[in-house]
């Protein structure tokens, strides 16, 4: 990256200190707010901060708090007049101020709806209406509304009325009386228009929407395979009520890969940032399951106990037991991974499903084979050279081999193939495949890859 | 989403069974050529959709093109004249051209740069010798440059006369004689325009920008930090080469994304799409790792070794060991996925390390003690109702619970450690923390799970 300008942290913090206040306006109008907003993020002091705000030009404020912590603004809230609130609410964006009321206390959310406009609260409390992860719970409510029946003139004449109030003045929504979304069009196409063509004539009618309710994966979804840059949000009958830009499609796109990276970890999603999130929640988070998978593994216990002859007998048996259940649960968490991972994307479809599981089948054939004949080798040259002592176990460093190696082909070929059906499965019957397949994967793995070691150990080479 | 026309693929199927060149012309003009080009996808005859392409209104099938898939672009190139194919590069944006171009047989990419006119074939040059994954490779070239001297009228004109080709407008780039990048102004700056004023006058130059060699993930940070919606990249002496706009970033934050998620599951990053990389592809990302791992449990083999007095003695402690280092593995999974997805999307920076790490210790304690004492009483209720059978092994139930739920406790906190400082330490070393995380967590939690059960099992409750 490479600021023409570079942003002088030190420079901004001493102003600050000096309350130089000449200074502070001269560094809020030719830097970029984002950067003014992470330096007063790491203040610690209230005045501090409340000192920048009362003197930055009235037009930079609503952008820096935008960009502020949760807790700043707050307390900034909290201090701030009628009259400045007043300033700051009619200079935000209604979906930047929806999310931030959102988190914030009762009694800060009154003080806002208070001080804001009669029109304009009534939309605030629509949009604080709509359930978190809709497209409504994201949209922005400043867009421009265009007629068909409009020439050249009149449009532009509107744009440039309603252009420092819009979040884009790129693309232009065509509405009837009744708000219904008729059509979409972009500035170039006005600056096309001939004296004689209405709006009606160059609008794009094809255009793409959402619904206010629609999940804002599906919509991210939408988005991303239209390559589109904002796109329209309605109620069921089609009245115009947002628009979504690229920006809030971003956040949308990271959160849900975020959360669908901690589930596969078997943590319930965090509501907030990792850094924000106290140990108890985060404990509160990863406990249930901890507890649900250590429950589960009893299984593999219970198996286990079974063949206590057996490893009774040959004890060096069960040193190999975490390496073959580790090998044999890498391979599974390879295969869910990667098609929840593909399943998440939309690349795989119902009709891909068999095409799936036989591309599954012939790499753990083709993985298995050649991790055995390693594992094989490697057990024979431990045995072999009393790297590991076989001296209590009636059995030779050949015969281990094999029968290690030969456990190991069958255990990583079924691995794969619960890594690669769980998912299936649960994206067939419409459960998050992110959520269940990590614990089911690795219950049955395990538990799969002890019976087949023993029963290969005792029955397919008679040992005990 | 809700299509106000919703596209009918089987009218589209039928139409072009029918060989009905009227109809086939009516849809495309009337839907959105994605879903035309996803339908051609699908057709398994040349013939097809070489007919499509054949009948369509020519200002169409470029962008028909650019959505196709890899296949059926190279065998549509093979087949297409010099005249079509030279009117499809015409209309094609130089990022979609270069990037099918970087995947094509070089018989291809040859005839391709034959049919293209001279001046655009530097152009095309220029972009295919950027290395991927550079802000180069996926920047358009296709944006309006305008000059610090122009009055309103002169830019206007220069936008229309390039707005056809240009692959936004909404931003427009100011640079001096040598297209040394000078400033930034967005359309509707230009429509406030007054008539004495330049562009000079209006430009924003605080402008963020990028270089062309820069890495594309930290082009896609700059991107979100500042909420762009285009980012100008330059060379390292500033001119101007080309921008990047949010649908090149949308796709490399989801790429990203996809890269971490696989190297969390211990498969190297897949170069194309899951559905494309066939099982020999896939069994080499995926058995390196395998191996390496396979190899690294060998720690615990040994380890175990050294204790197989004790489970010769005491045979129900082997059947807990999966039940144990299964939880510790999960715990030391959590923490390290937690902390590199939050290392990635840059919440965590070097001065939170020490704060990581106490969030960590006393999130361990909570998880701990609460997985602990559930285990313990499991334990104690397996071993006394006679669902495990004890009856080779000289200890109570009783004991045997606070033998395993005590070694449980110590793993936890171990593994939380583990998981929490690896992540951070390769941070620290500049090494991708999704790489060597995961193998590293594994391996280190494993053995030390392994010694933490034993040690406690004879030295602390004096079993043998």
């Amino acid at each position: 990256m490479n600021d023409l300008l570079d942003f002088n942290k030190e420079e901004f913090v001493n102003a600050l200190n000096n309350r130089d206040v000449n200074k502070i306006r001269d560094i809020v109008e030719n830097y970029n707010l984002v950067d003014i907003a992470e330096t007063l993020n790491e203040l610690e002091s209230i005045t501090d901060y409340m000192f920048v705000f009362k003197y930055i030009p009235p037009e930079y404020t609503a952008d820096v708090f935008a960009y502020l912590d949760q807790e700043k603004q707050e307390s900034l809230i909290k201090l701030l007049t009628g009259t400045q609130l007043k300033d700051l609410i009619d200079n935000l964006y209604s979906d930047d101020l929806v999310d931030f009321m959102q988190e914030m206390p009762a009694n800060l959310t009154t003080k806002i709806l208070q001080a804001t406009p009669k029109d304009r609260r009534a939309e605030i409390n629509q949009l604080l209406s709509y359930e978190e992860d809709t497209a409504g719970s994201i949209m922005t409510t400043e867009f421009i509304m265009l007629k068909e029946s409009m020439h050249m003139k009149e449009a532009l004449a509107k744009i440039k009325s309603e252009a420092q109030d819009a979040e884009t003045i790129s693309y232009l929504y065509v509405v009837d009386n009744s708000r219904v979304l008729k059509g979409v069009l972009r500035l170039k196409d006005i600056l096309f228009m001939e004296d004689n063509q209405t709006i009606e004539d160059i609008m794009d009618t094809d255009f793409t929407s959402v619904f206010a309710t629609d999940d804002q994966e599906s919509v991210a979804n939408t988005f991303k395979k239209y390559d589109l840059n904002a796109i329209p949000v309605t109620t069921k009958d089609f009245r115009l009520v947002g628009i979504v830009t690229s920006d809030d499609i971003i956040d949308v796109i990271e959160q849900e890969a975020t959360e669908d990276i901690h589930m596969m970890a078997n943590i319930n999603p965090l509501e907030d940032e990792y850094m924000k999130t106290n140990a108890f929640k985060l404990a509160l988070k990863a406990t249930p399951w901890i507890i649900l998978l250590m429950l589960l593994a009893t299984f593999t216990t219970l198996i286990m106990n079974q063949f206590e002859d057996a490893m009774l007998a040959v004890p060096c048996l069960s040193i190999f037991i975490p390496m073959l259940i580790g090998t044999a649960g890498n391979n599974g968490n390879q295969s869910s991974t990667l098609i929840v991972r593909a399943l998440g994307l939309n690349e795989i479809t119902k009709k891909d499903y068999i095409r799936v599981c036989l591309k599954e089948l012939l790499t753990s054939l083709l993985v298995g084979v050649a991790v055995s004949i390693v594992n094989c080798l490697w057990i024979y040259f431990l045995g072999s050279t009393g790297i590991i002592d076989l001296s209590a176990s009636p059995i030779s460093p050949f015969k281990l081999g094999l029968v290690v190696g030969s456990a190991m082909l069958i255990c990583i070929i079924v691995a794969k193939f619960i890594g690669s059906s769980i998912p299936l499965l649960c994206s067939a019957l419409k459960i998050d495949p992110a959520l269940l397949s990590g614990p089911m994967v690795t219950t049955l793995v395990d538990a799969s890859s002890i019976i087949i070691y023993f029963v290969i150990a005792t029955k397919l080479f008679g040992l005990i």
